[in-house]
């Protein structure tokens, strides 16, 4: 179902061709204040401006902001050594790219970002290629509340030969322009539960049988996790500002809420809150030491930012192994896993439970130490004969 | 009349050996406090040193620290759609570099930044090149005060192929070594009040007729922009002593009131003061949405820091359209502009005036939120037809 | 005897191989907290994990987190100019890159870094390269606690083409797993008590017969300075956490101490302690005034980090000649210095002891504002005839 969402080159021209046509009619309007609820309609395509052609200035910054040390996109030699011509970006690279793309024109006004679905890693991107985006709307869903409601999305990222290099199902909370606007709309889609196994893209050039351990430092391999297995991560990272704030524009990403102190002095939190992307990058850095052997994402399944975080919070990170998935190769395996990220707390010192039952309200919620949770799933070598 | 300023190869072996000779003079002071009021003259040249080639890493940062999105510095394939080969630094990024070059020669020991004329943007610089400038002193001046001079300086970056890529004239207030130096020097050289629209460099393979907006996302062309229009951004951005501190280390600006706390601590404003440049990045970066497809900085006409601005203060920007300049080209035009800077006040939500009367000098000063006042003018497409 | 711990290819091969084997044995173990004192042996060697390739981003940001400024590593014309193909990274980042290849292993537990012996800088490192690093363990030494000991080893750095780039000797105060271990051990190797000139590796392709001054900037040649003068730097740096974040995640060093707030709040310094060589960095891209011809850095002949630095401290320098060392070239002689860096004092204009005597325990120390003192020998070229 997803392929629907790859536009062939003619239907971009056509599509190309409408947007110019609309953008005539728009020509007085010098500044927008991004779209809102009522703008939103099913079967709407934005064909997302900017588009951004990776660097490696790009890449040392990706190392730099999060901590990443996986050896596929810092070591050409090890790159070459599993069949590719050069290192390609980090899997994040490429998603952050593609979703700062579609902020301008998606989620500029949205307090939260509730859900992600059938995330996909598709083409590996590598420095030069330049990334572009477009989003189609799936539906929209009032809320019990008067002030917000509910966009589903569809993004796919292309490289500049119109190959998908990404794409995602995405939900998110988005302002009403006017309270007062009752649409009675109620279509949530249905979306994958999981990326199906079938769809998981390896790169064709990837051969994983002279796999070199030495390369990541990990002494595990596929058959060496259990399902029901947890792994600790000794790694706590504190964020500031400027670092997230740096990471965030260098994705072009324009959330109003990342940068703007004088705006956000008067919000809930008092501060800037971390674009939760950068959380997804920092708790997967953090989680090398025990997976130091995954060697790309595949995919999201789901995924939660059940907490905000703000500059000063030190992030920790576990992983619960959810399974082992054989993908009919001698070389490798797919792994699904649950990495969950954590502020201020250290979970090897310290358990907590990820969700406690609220009392008041008579369900359960995330502890509020509890920022990430994500469900997702690695290529991982399987251990030399 | 600034041509007189490009030096052919051969004046610049001649001057390269003069600087040697006084060199040779000098060797056996180690370190220099830079250059004082009683040290310029009339007709003096400074080689700046340090030949800084421009990269890949620079252009990231440049990015991650100001939150700039204009695709032509960022995307290769857009670049290529009008004409260059790859895409060309931003024009900001190049005088950071020049300006960088000129500071341990010229501005070491000056206060403050007084002002420019007929900033010039020249050949595109691309990565890989590498830039250096040369500064010739045009003449001084006292004042009232004891402790401080103004010089008046023009100033010239060149590639490595010796062609000139900016140039500018600039003013500064310069400390004395000693107060009771009296030089009666009463020169002020007479400065272009413009830009000549003659001298606008539009690169020759630049061709802007298959332009294309989706790439930009902007709807507005050069017909559109009206004299006397305003055109508000929506951005703010917070600026951290860590990003000020790290962009003007990038252009190796050494002016020691960026980076020295301890030297600050105890200055009128306790603290470290933002490199100039740096705001007019951030304010140029804010002032896309409703100038995207602005695709060059052709030159500034004048500018003036108004105010001082620290790190936590958030930045603003509105731009007046001052004129609309037709080259004689069907697809492009160019606009003056006058960009407005402006700390911790958002213009859109709470009016303010750019200048208010100061009822004890009885004079007009600008509005202490105000931290930019920048006339400038850009090249903008014209409306395909 | 260093050559000693250059392996060939073919004792490359064995080693990994034999490491292999270790590997499969401890697959059930899925996160390390790093060795303990317990863990070290005279002879074991580590081949340490997560090759890394460096790149034009790496060269940006050491500039922008350090304020360098020698034109050798950021302008490829000047680089050519002395015989080099292009620009050669700077050395600091070579050894940034293989310090921190070794911390998993060798300092993961290491509460201080005693000291280094006999550091080289030996093929020069470019962007492209790709850079791997291995650590022999010499011996190890109980002392007067039950929680610590001393343990010594020796680190090269490779290239691709398994040309040594970097060795250094370096020995570490490392934390005892357990309190209780008596290991009676008391062996600390003898080490060279500076690098033999002999040792110093000239690059091949070096040829500084017709060094250009003007594009350092620099008055003084090798035949100025003279044994017992002292240079006094201007420049001072405000380093911020983010800043010193920054750098250390750049080299994947993952020692927790630089990045854990919630950790160090109940250290004894309530927060992170910055990188050692991050303050090697910063005080020797202070030292550019005033050595601004010196070429390259040839070793380290021994350095202390005297204090530890925080967030928000300012760093000045200065530079004691210690020796003119004629290395029977034209072109350049050595200069072996001692560079050191203070905190939150000006030197110039408040004189500091380097050591004063501790009335208690009647012996010398460092002044507590001192935070590095460097034993180095550097590359001058000779004044041209």
């Amino acid at each position: 179902m997803p392929g629907a969402y790859l536009p062939t080159p003619a239907d971009l021209r056509v599509q190309f061709a409408l947007r110019f046509a609309a953008l005539d009619l728009m020509a007085t309007k010098k500044t927008t204040e991004g779209n809102f609820f009522e703008d939103f309609a099913a079967g709407q395509v934005f064909h997302h401006a900017i588009p951004r052609t990776v660097t490696d200035g790009d890449v040392a910054l990706y190392i730099a902001l999060t901590g990443d040390r996986r050896p596929l996109h810092c070591s050409s030699e090890f790159a070459r050594s599993l069949g590719f011509e050069r290192a390609p970006i980090h899997d994040m690279l490429t998603f952050h790219i593609v979703f700062g793309r579609a902020v301008p024109d998606v989620s500029l006004n949205s307090p939260a970002n509730l859900g992600y679905a059938d995330v996909r890693f598709l083409t590996p991107v590598f420095t030069g290629d330049t990334l572009r985006a477009q989003t189609k709307v799936l539906g929209r869903r009032e809320t019990s509340r008067d002030d917000v409601g509910i966009v589903w999305v569809h993004t796919t990222g292309y490289n500049q030969r119109e190959e998908p290099v990404l794409q995602f199902y995405r939900w998110a909370m988005v302002n009403k322009r006017d309270t007062n606007t009752k649409t009675d709309e109620d279509f949530a889609p249905e979306l994958p539960a999981e990326v199906a196994t079938g769809d998981f893209l390896i790169p064709e050039q990837l051969d994983l049988s002279s796999f070199d351990p030495v390369a990541t430092g990990g002494d595990a391999f596929w058959e060496d996790y259990e399902a029901g297995e947890r792994v600790e991560h000794p790694q706590g990272i504190t964020i500031e500002d400027a670092e997230h704030q740096m990471a965030t524009r260098l994705y072009q990403n324009t959330a109003r809420v990342h940068f703007n102190q004088h705006l956000q002095k008067s919000s809930r939190l008092g501060t800037r809150i971390i674009y939760g992307g950068h959380i997804i990058s920092v708790s997967h850095a953090n989680s090398y030491d025990g997976l130091e052997n995954a060697i790309r994402i595949l995919g999201f399944n789901a995924g939660a930012h059940a907490n905000p975080t703000i500059a000063g919070d030190t992030l920790y990170a576990w992983t619960d192994v959810l399974k082992r998935i054989d993908l009919g190769r001698d070389d490798a395996g797919a792994l699904r896993l649950r990495l969950v990220g954590v502020k201020n707390i250290d979970p090897r010192e310290e358990p907590i439970e990820l969700k406690s039952k609220d009392p008041e309200r008579d369900r359960e919620s995330y502890n509020p130490n509890v920022v990430l949770d994500l469900d997702y799933t690695v290529l991982m070598p399987k251990r030399p004969a």
